[in-house]
């Protein structure tokens, strides 16, 4: 086994802190990985509250790092390779979805990253709040060399949700893309579909990002409590990526698709409820996604590095990591947190 | 002004009864048509329980029948063409939806062919079940002359309703359709999914129509209260029609879609909840859609008449009103019921 720290909670809202922990012995496919800065998602505070048996937890899915070690079949990476990894890190390899290059859909769930089980020996998977990570080579990603380093690691959860729905729905040149929230997944949101070539509108319930979202590559940005600016939109977007994660109502934003437009709800994961009709006038169509592929992933990251892209930032110590979570917890974040894991 | 006769219904739940009307004098525009035919559809029901505010009310919105005058304008018809008319007779022609050849979803609202308001002289529209009926040249369309007229006026509202999501999801040769409910939409869904070369799969509540669906051309009929056979087409259809006209769980529907598979409802228009994970894991669709627009409406026919398509229809005299609105209440019916309005 090989020994590493890492941030561990160890009941339900606890404060994750540091403790020893043990990583496997490489198999022959395992890449061995120091990481060096990890993503706080929202999920985490979710995962942080979840149940007694999930716990002990070490959170953290959206993560980059140097190879240190490899094992006897990898090819793809070698020592000292810059690499990052997303909230996938297995998956069954021979259901539609993984033939699809969907492991993100696996129908016999994927392993997550943290708080997932095992393909090989059952165990929990121990997330990237840590000095080492040891994982499959096939959920491992080369990190683009121009990109910074704790910009890149966001991009692995935040960054791989917005580009699957921006590229299912075939955005590009000419499209008009809506995104409501501007968090962690809505700032890259605009990012991408910015700089693919889409004319993006931000919408928000206070204006004091206005200048932030135009400054991300937002062409409009619209006040969504404010019936004439939203009357003003109505019919005209193709897409909208709605990133916000607690309950609301969907219908203000299926008024502003025009025909044949989607609405992609990332960000709420419960029950929504539509009028069939606010879907039939325009024969409009309410769809969601969540994390991404191998493929897309490896698109994504060739994308953002040919584009410049990356998260907007806040490096906190390790030590930090309760600060990290309070002020995510209360939005105060522009727009993603990242932990320095160097000093763990 | 043109006299006329008409089943009119004086009130809510009214047995409709042969009354004279009057029918416009004609515009430079306008196609005056003797009806011969009219389907009744589920939605008359649905009007005839309606508030006192919309009555006195003539139902009837897919008729078929023979042009007896035209307008001087009037370059597309003459004198004696076999013609058929559906559910909108006008739109605004100028919104985005109209421009983009949807009338159906004309955001200045569509004219009805019934209960609708005349954009002209604000006359309350009267419908099909009447000897004769004059519309705006626009929303006349000529009724191919290989075909049943009787069974092609159900084409005009069933048909095109399911002809439309057909062809805006691109169902075509090896697409993988699945119908919900075999009545009047459904049975036209089912056979023109299979002319457009998809495998069908029906979906039923039992069983007794399964001779039925596979000589309408289904490959596949599936009890859908059967959780084993609904398991074992888990994941596997493009598009799935569901024209159940009462409120039901879509989410079985969800299920059977593989990935970026859509469910289109178009039987009930009211509120639908769905669990966000029921489309986030495989990126499924929710949408939904309602008769169509001119161009269409006539690629329908085009359709309908290579493939020698109609409806399976039963004729009933005009005086028998009162038993084809019983039967389809308790929906006794394969598949549509047309009224022959020359006896009226």
């Amino acid at each position: 086994m090989r020994p590493s720290h890492a941030l561990q909670a160890d009941q339900p809202h606890d404060v994750p802190h540091r403790v020893r922990v043990e990583r496997r012995d490489l198999r022959p496919d395992d890449v061995a990985i120091r990481v060096t800065h990890c993503g706080v998602c929202h999920s985490d505070l979710h995962a942080l509250a979840a149940g007694p048996e999930a716990f002990p937890l070490v959170p953290g899915h959206e993560f980059v790092g140097e190879v240190v070690e490899v094992g006897p079949d990898v090819r793809d990476f070698a020592v000292g390779d810059p690499v990052a990894v997303g909230n996938i890190v297995d998956s069954c390899g021979v259901c539609p979805m993984c033939r699809a290059d969907q492991e993100n859909f696996c129908q016999d769930f994927p392993t997550l990253t943290y708080g997932g089980r095992d393909r090989v020996d059952g165990s929990t998977t121990l997330g990237g709040f840590s000095t080492e990570y040891v994982a499959r080579d096939r959920f491992v990603y080369h990190r683009p060399a121009g990109l910074d380093a704790a910009g890149v690691a966001p991009l692995m959860c935040a960054g791989v949700t917005v580009w699957e729905p921006l590229r299912a729905w075939g955005v590009g040149d000419g499209s008009a893309v809506g995104v409501v929230g501007l968090g962690g997944l809505g700032h890259l949101a605009v990012k991408m579909a910015h700089a693919l070539g889409a004319r993006v509108t931000v919408f928000t319930r206070t204006l004091d990002k206005a200048d932030d979202a135009r400054a991300l590559g937002a062409d409009d940005v619209v006040l969504s409590t404010d019936d004439a600016a939203m009357a003003a939109v109505a019919g005209t977007l193709d897409l909208v990526i709605d990133t916000v994660a607690v309950p609301h109502p969907v219908e203000p934003y299926l008024r502003v698709l025009a025909m044949d437009g989607t609405l992609c709800s990332l960000g709420h994961l419960g029950p929504v409820t539509v009028e069939t009709t606010a879907l039939l006038i325009g024969r409009k169509r309410l769809s969601s996604s969540g994390s991404g592929g191998r493929r897309s992933t490896r698109e994504m990251l060739d994308f953002c590095s040919r584009h410049g892209i990356v998260a907007d930032v806040e490096v906190l110590p390790s030590r930090s990591i309760a600060v990290a979570l309070e002020r995510l917890e209360a939005g105060d974040v522009r727009y993603r947190f990242v932990l320095d894991l160097a000093d763990l």
